[in-house]
């Protein structure tokens, strides 16, 4: 059985708004992740050498593997875009036009972004894209399994667990954590994710 | 706003175990799936006239979508499966390589796909691929919502829903069900599926 | 430690518009619930004879046991419900005057737990009483246990799983159960579960 | 419809490890709950007034309501236990015996509810009592929401979201926090809320 690994990320940049104990902290609980889906999957080995006995502890385990497997990718998904430098969506790239074409512009689709990151409770939002019905969604995801969209790639998360920003902010002052993570986005990341998505497509 | 449309399904063959009126029924719950998918949509942005006094409710019925997306998409993947011709997965098919690689054997990937759609409670068998892992997952997705794996393609799926089989079967008699399942399933369906995941990939 | 028994119900009466395959499906599956209970604890129990090692397994079967908890208590008082004779509520009882008050009616407080029957998926109508409020509160509660309000005492629940009339009804005949369900009801059942609650309290 | 008011908790001392810092952050929090459970039931009765346009919104709404009411209440259950002064468990108290009972020893009890508390993910650890099958039982409740035992009463509870800890603690060092609750609960609490649970039961 292949393992995963940990991602490096390339932090070349200090981020603005977001300390880097805070960033520190936060790749600690990655690593947990990556730990953890690893985990999961040799103790299910581990436990199948007596299937019958085992059957129902092997299920349960089964069960919980999203969790900490999209606790890894999400996370992965969210540092991957500080790489590089800070730099804004190219209002001309394939992906400022779908968003433009849904939201009616791009400060608005911005905006409709930071509207769901308001949810109540903790969790993710997450840009997607149903190719099937050629249209973006932003979407918020519970815990990192409770409502994610099955079968669309991601191109843009954000991380509203209450570990992503409290090193630095308090519950109360979530706002600023959120305005800091859209200085530091590069959006050069997205545009790669989208680009790959629709590479095969007759698109646009 | 574009609108989901029900997709029509191509049964020009009768299923083996599977009743028409087993998917009559079936297709009217997609319908319902398709006709909310669109609703919370409609509903969202009659809401966001008054955004400021409906800022919950709206964040709510997002929160929401999730359960009635998928559940229409779930069930695309799920017919679609049944199109055409009934036809075993060709082992010499790339998606049966992956399968072979990680299971050891076409058979037990099979019979761990079996296992899984045994867990506890209602919901679906759904096998994706982790291109970044480059590994197949099958996994266990309660409701329609709960344990997705974010961002994987999904290459098939079976329905475990009470209502997809109680028409036909006792609860007692699930497994009747799942072997049914199998003795309709297009696995063309499947390999093209995962051939769209690979395409561009330096693969194998 | 003391294992769960399986609760014998006394159905003494052929109930109305509810099969008695019905029933007998919807026992086993009580049944089921009953024995994997108390399954969860014996292999908690087992693995815990090793502890450091299967720190994590343990940790996620204690997650799950509210799944199978819940699914063996909700339905017991689902079938209790049905013991003795169909008995309409006494407008002069104790929980009728709560509900009275709450939803300005009986009938209308009847018209509000059917409407709450009727929410998408699968899962239960569940009436408690919160002491501290001094108020009914009529919820929805997915599968078994996505929910529950903690702490509250229960006065009457309402299955609606698909399991729990598919052998007597189509999905699309949903509401066809839900009229059966309070044709059979023995209400005197749900007033003696309240005054329990209440007893010791000066109350109205 | 009576509105569920803000309690206030009677903090006289300082608590040893948790800062009056982060009590009154999490205060903050708590209110939100209180006034969101208001709000839930205050936009349904406004979107009642055209039920049959609002069927769907409406029922979204009140599957949520587990969410804010739980959030609200088990806050409640929290804060409480920190008033009065820093007390032990009595071991002749009816709790604490059938604690021991169940458990072996009080102290494995308590190293039982920690282990719990160290689950993976956001949530909270109850210590609820099962009346009818006359056993304690201690669980995890993912969010507020998600796996409570339905109508069992509550006897104490541990908060372990991120931001019950993280105004002074790192999410590395949760254990510290841990440690920090239970130097100062005030245990007479608990053992009055399992008096009340039996005190009409011919018990023990």
């Amino acid at each position: 059985m292949k393992k995963y690994i940990e991602k490096q990320f390339n932090f070349s940049r200090y981020l603005d708004g977001i300390s880097e104990k805070q960033i520190e902290e936060h790749l600690k609980l990655y690593f947990g992740y990556v730990k953890h889906t690893n985990l999961i999957r040799e103790k299910i080995a581990e436990l199948s050498k007596d299937k019958e006995n085992n059957f129902y502890v092997i299920s349960e385990l089964r069960r919980r593997f999203s969790f900490e497997f999209n606790g890894m990718r999400m996370h992965e998904y969210y540092f991957e875009q500080f790489e590089g430098q800070s730099v804004n969506l190219n209002p001309e790239s394939f992906l400022a036009k779908v968003l433009t074409e849904k939201y009616g512009s791009l400060a608005s689709s911005i905006e409709h972004f930071i509207e769901v990151g308001k949810s109540r409770g903790i969790g993710w939002v997450v840009l997607s894209y149903d190719l099937a019905g050629q249209t973006p969604h932003i979407v918020w995801v519970g815990d990192h399994e409770l409502g994610q969209l099955g079968g669309l790639p991601i191109i843009a998360v954000m991380d509203m667990w209450e570990h992503s920003f409290m090193v630095d902010y308090l519950p109360s002052e979530k706002e600023k954590y959120i305005e800091a993570f859209f200085r530091n986005v590069n959006a050069n990341v997205l545009e790669k994710r989208f680009e790959d998505v629709i590479q095969d497509e007759t698109f646009l």
